[in-house]
């Protein structure tokens, strides 16, 4: 997707994430990266911690359901859709602890996806797209999220 | 299970709630209800709330999560374990929005269960239990977590 203002983007979206959603504020959330292959949250582990010193199960699903949640608001926001966007049907997955900052990645659908989400949802006034976001671990990914986000012209 | 002291485990576990888990105070967590019957948290709207000005689904997973996690660690607590509770694999599910306060609940598994978690972690150094754990809707729940908790007497 050449020509996206990845810039104004993030600028836009980290707002979102941290002063329209006081937890992500309260995680001290931050986007690490946002390009053509997809977006990186970061958090410290202080704000997140948990009563064993790791990071905290929710603040993990928090950043997952977030870092995929980004990827398809910004496809409405491309498309200039007014649409809500919701997270429905999820598989969380805890494999290792986290003891350092946290990292919450997610990659763009292929772009048949994207133009096949928006296309259905100016045709029927809704449409869903699956993501999986993932923390970053030692060697594999310490938790992953199966999510279900659909995107709704009449909010419910 | 009579003899259970609540009121000083509802104190105790308020305390690792909002003091050892920073989010669950930045998120304005309580306990509702400590009993015979299961947990209630509850949480004030405004801390929790998302870009649509419904509740954020992280916080409701968050309190899903420590909702679930509550009652094995209280079990634990009884035992006089030191063994480490952590949260496995996970389903969530998120059936309507919420507008107002947010009430997360869970109830004890069958006393049965109870008793075979802490035989197993004594014998085997680790047990499993699966509690479900919602948050409470206008006529049926508005998200369900169904969660997997594991307690490791050797933390990994």
């Amino acid at each position: 997707m050449s020509g996206v203002d990845y810039a104004g983007e993030r600028a836009w979206l980290e707002q979102v994430l941290t002063r329209r959603i006081p937890l992500g504020a309260a995680m001290q959330l931050q986007i690490l990266r946002l390009d053509a292959r997809g977006i990186a949250l970061r958090a410290p582990l202080e704000p997140n911690v948990n009563d064993k010193g790791t990071a905290f199960g929710g603040a993990l699903a928090s950043m997952m359901i977030l870092a995929g949640w980004s990827l398809p608001r910004l496809l409405l926001r491309r498309a200039g859709s007014r649409a809500e966007l919701v997270i429905g049907r999820s598989e969380l997955v805890f494999l290792q602890p986290v003891r350092g900052v946290l990292v919450a990645e997610c990659e763009w659908p292929p772009s048949a996806d994207c133009s096949n989400f928006i296309r259905t949802l100016n045709e029927r006034g809704r449409a869903r797209i699956a993501l999986r976001a993932w923390i970053n671990g030692a060697e594999k990914p310490a938790a992953t999220l199966d999510a279900r986000y659909a995107a709704l012209s009449t909010p419910p």
